[in-house]
Order: C-alpha cells, then sequence, then structure tokens
C-alpha cells in the first residue's frame, strides 16, 4: 500500500499546476490541501481495481488521481465555516484557517474542474461516458447530495432511512465509482463491472460507518481532526440510530459482503481484500 | 436573440434535476440561481458561432447550456460573503442571501459538476479534449485564476498590467472559450477555430470593460445589483487604471477588432457582429 501511495503522490505532483506560477497563493492552496496527509483510499481502489481485471495501471494512474482531487475539494468545502466549520484536518489547519475562506472556496473550485480537465485528457475517447458517470458520482445524485442531506440531518431526529441515503451519497457514491473506474479502464466486462460495483457500495458504506465510530472511539490526535464532533452537532450517524456495538456489526457485514463480490476474481483480489478489512480496522 | 433566449432556458429547464427530487432544497438553489434573470450571452455565443461555421445547433445546444452553468456556479460562489459580499444578483437576492451559505456552496459545486456530466453525454466521443479545453477556461489558466486575482487585487494600486491579466481571465477566458466551442461541434478548421478565439476574446474583454463602466454610469435598479461597488472595493478596473473617456475608447476598439476577425465569413456572422455591438452598448 506504501508503494502505491508513493506512485499516486509523485503524479499528483506532477498533475498540479506549479505553486511558482500564478495565482500563486492558489495554486499554494490547492498543493497544500493535496499534500497534507491522506490515506489516498480512491487512488489505490481505481488503481487496484484495474490490476485485477488485467488492466494496465499505467493507463489508471491519472485518472486514479482525479479521484483524490474530486474527494479533497469536498473535505475543502465541508470544512468552510458555513459548512462543518473544521479548523483541523488530517493532522493540520484546514485549507481556510491556513489561508483565508475566499481562498478555500477557489481552491476547491480549482481541484474539482481540473480533476475533469485531467480526466478529458487521459480518458479514451471511448471512454468519455466514463466522465460522465464520475460527475454523477460526485454530483447531485451521489456526494454533493449526501453532503447537502448532511446538512439538513443535523436539524432532524437520527433514523435508519436517513443515515442510510446520507452515508451511500456522501461517501459511497465516489468510492464505489473509484472501483467501477478502475474496472472500466482494464476493459473489463459488464457482469465484472459489477461485481466491483458492489464491492465498492459495501466497502464505502463501511468506511463510513467506521468514520462514525472513529468519531466517537478515536481521538482528536488519532485522528488529525476534531473528535466527538458528529454528536455534538447531532449528525446521523450508524452509532446515533443504531447503538456503537450493532454499528461495528453492521461495518463487518458490509465488509464480508464485499469481499464475497470479489471471489470470482480467486487470489487476484488479494489487494482489494486487504484493503477491505483495513477500511474498519483503521485507527484514523 | 430572445428566440435563442427562449430555446436556452427550455433546455435549461430539462437538464437541470427536477426541484421536487431529492436533496429538495439543493435542487431548488440550483435552478433558482440559472432562472433568476441573465442574458445567456455565453450559450447564444456557442450557438451563433456553431451555425455561422455552417454546424448543426441541435449539436450544440446543450453544450451551449452547459456555459450558462459553468458562468452561474461562478456568479453564486463570486457573491458569497468571504468572496465579494453581494446581496443582489440579476435583481434578485444572491443564492446565499435567498437560501444560506452552504446551500450556495454546494449548489454552486453541483452546477459545475452537472456542467461537466452534460458535456460528456452530449459532446461526440472525438471531441472529448474540447472538455479539457473547457475546464481550462473555467479553471486556473482562466476564469478561477482571475478571480483569485481579482480578489487580491483590491489589496494593490491599479495597473494596467494588473487590469488586462484579471479581464483575460476572470471573464475573456470562458465567453472565448464558448465561441471556440461552437466552432469545433461545427467542424470548423483550424484557422476558422482561430477566428472565432479572437472573436471571442476581444468581446470578453470588452464586456468586462462594459461591465466596470456600467458600476459606474449604470444604477442599482438597472443593473440588478449594488452599483458602485467596484470602486468601494477598490477593485483593479479599466476605469480606474485609464478614465472612464479611455476605458470607453478601449472597449470600442476591442469591438472592432472582433469584428474584423469576422469578415471572412461575409454575411454568415451577421448575428455574431450584432451581439459584439450589444456588448458595449447594453445598459444592463
Amino acid at each position: 500500500m506504501k508503494s502505491y501511495r508513493g506512485v499516486v503522490d509523485a503524479e499528483l505532483d506532477r498533475m498540479l499546476p506549479a505553486a511558482s506560477s500564478p495565482p500563486v497563493r492558489l495554486h499554494e492552496a490547492m498543493r497544500y490541501s493535496i499534500f497534507s496527509g491522506g490515506k489516498r483510499l480512491r487512488p489505490m481502489l481505481v488503481l487496484m481495481a484495474c490490476e485485477t481485471c488485467g488492466g494496465n495501471i499505467s493507463d489508471a494512474l491519472r485518472p486514479a488521481c482525479v479521484f483524490e482531487m474530486i474527494h479533497t475539494y469536498s473535505l475543502i468545502h465541508d470544512d468552510l465555516p458555513a459548512m462543518d466549520n473544521d479548523d483541523f484536518r488530517r493532522g493540520n489547519p484546514t485549507c481556510h484557517k491556513k489561508y483565508d475562506e475566499a481562498t478555500a472556496i477557489l481552491a476547491g473550485d480549482a481541484l474539482l474542474t481540473h480533476a475533469f480537465e485531467h480526466l478529458a485528457v487521459s480518458l479514451r475517447p471511448e471512454h468519455i461516458l466514463l466522465i460522465a458517470e464520475i460527475a454523477r458520482a460526485a454530483g447531485t445524485p451521489g456526494m454533493i447530495g449526501g453532503q447537502a442531506a448532511d446538512v439538513e440531518g443535523e436539524k432532524l431526529a437520527p433514523s435508519a432511512g436517513m443515515v442510510e441515503f446520507i452515508h451511500l451519497r456522501k461517501t459511497a457514491a465516489l468510492i464505489r465509482q473509484a472501483v467501477r473506474t478502475g474496472a472500466t479502464i482494464a476493459g473489463a466486462d459488464g457482469a465484472t463491472i459489477e461485481r466491483c460495483t458492489r464491492y465498492g457500495e459495501e466497502i464505502g458504506v463501511a468506511f463510513q460507518i467506521a468514520d462514525d465510530i472513529l468519531d466517537i472511539e478515536g481521538t482528536t490526535e488519532q485522528l488529525g481532526k476534531t473528535a466527538g464532533k458528529d454528536t455534538e452537532a447531532g449528525k446521523q450517524t450508524y452509532p446515533a440510530v443504531f447503538g456503537l456495538a450493532e454499528s461495528k456489526k453492521m461495518a463487518a457485514a458490509r465488509i464480508e459482503q464485499a469481499v464475497e463480490a470479489l471471489e470470482p476474481f480467486g487470489d487476484k483480489a488479494d489487494l482489494l481484500r486487504m484493503l477491505a478489512k483495513y477500511i474498519i480496522d483503521r485507527k484514523t
């Protein structure tokens, strides 16, 4: 996993505009947020899915990095005072704390815009519809829709329906799409792509449940962001609806489902299996 | 021009998610900002450039509407308290005033994301690189870079170099790209696309100079946004650098250059000529 992270970070460095070119402050802010930690989970999923499906990892590298740009833009905007109002992320000051709100808004906009530029340049023309798929996963049917529901959900009593709606969109949609993207670039057939999609959705929901649990059981130091904020804000979380013990069981069941979907791949999918387990075992 | 606007508005209505589907408030906010006025200049330019170059207007309609989504997202974010802090736009409360800041940030994000989804679905695969061109025009080499410089420029004394840097990027980049996009969709050759690009850049800069002038000479009622705000904020504007009279001459000279670039088209470019004149004659 470390070697994947190294490859992704080196490529992100090549893809992002130089901090020395104008607008300097904005380019600095984009790089600051991209390079201040991060597990690179989504790019890793694109690369691993591509390899598992027999594709060439070099075809998937730039599209993989695009997922980190989209993910990072969403964190920058979610951390803004008008949204979750977070001062720390990945152990560092959030973008608007390090720079200012205007720069943070524009840096997020720029990362999202940049992401689509790189998709268009790095995908083969016959994969043009993959750009639309990724946009839907990041848009109101997916991530943005989930974030909107997350903000509105603070005013409502936690409910099973609401929290599942949010987690499927806010977190699972982009993670699922990362896996689909790797499989599609590898030229996988429809049934194989569907298996990957299933795997991606299950680990995506499990990832957010694990996040909900870490918000309660983790420390601010471990997490690199303020612990206990979800409970304080009255967020729709799995523990708030089902309790801690049941939430852990539900996350584990999701991972089991995810691993089951990988069965036909045999040992070619071992990395994806390992990653699935990491999702709920992680401490940050 | 009115008939173009009608066609564009009807198509935008079909392209945007229904306000009745969740997330309801977010979809409402997207529609509110798109349908609260607007000249539809950029979509019109895509359509007219496509027609002028002998293309089929129906191939260009959805890409044309995408330019209005990108433009509107940029207005929503620019109007935020952390940026230009505007309460009115197109005669109506700005998105964050009508809804709230979180919704306005997400509605902007969603319109941008939606724009790329529709580009991917409506362009032919062989035009995939047009998506990258549009992203660059909207990104840090273009619109976002110009907006960042615009915000930073408030702290500096107005200068010719700075104001030209800003206007070329903040406003002209997307307008130029609209014209290029229409020509490219029509299948125009390289030289023809270059002529269109030249036209687009000249009217783009002229458009922003005219905006600078209207901020001084127009009334809040006419403009639908607070008049005199640029001067108050110490913005980098043409009148601040060159004075009113000289700025008017410079805008007129840009329009002359733009019209000159259209010469080889003969009377096929009459609509583009008319639009060029409108750019500096308009009162809103």
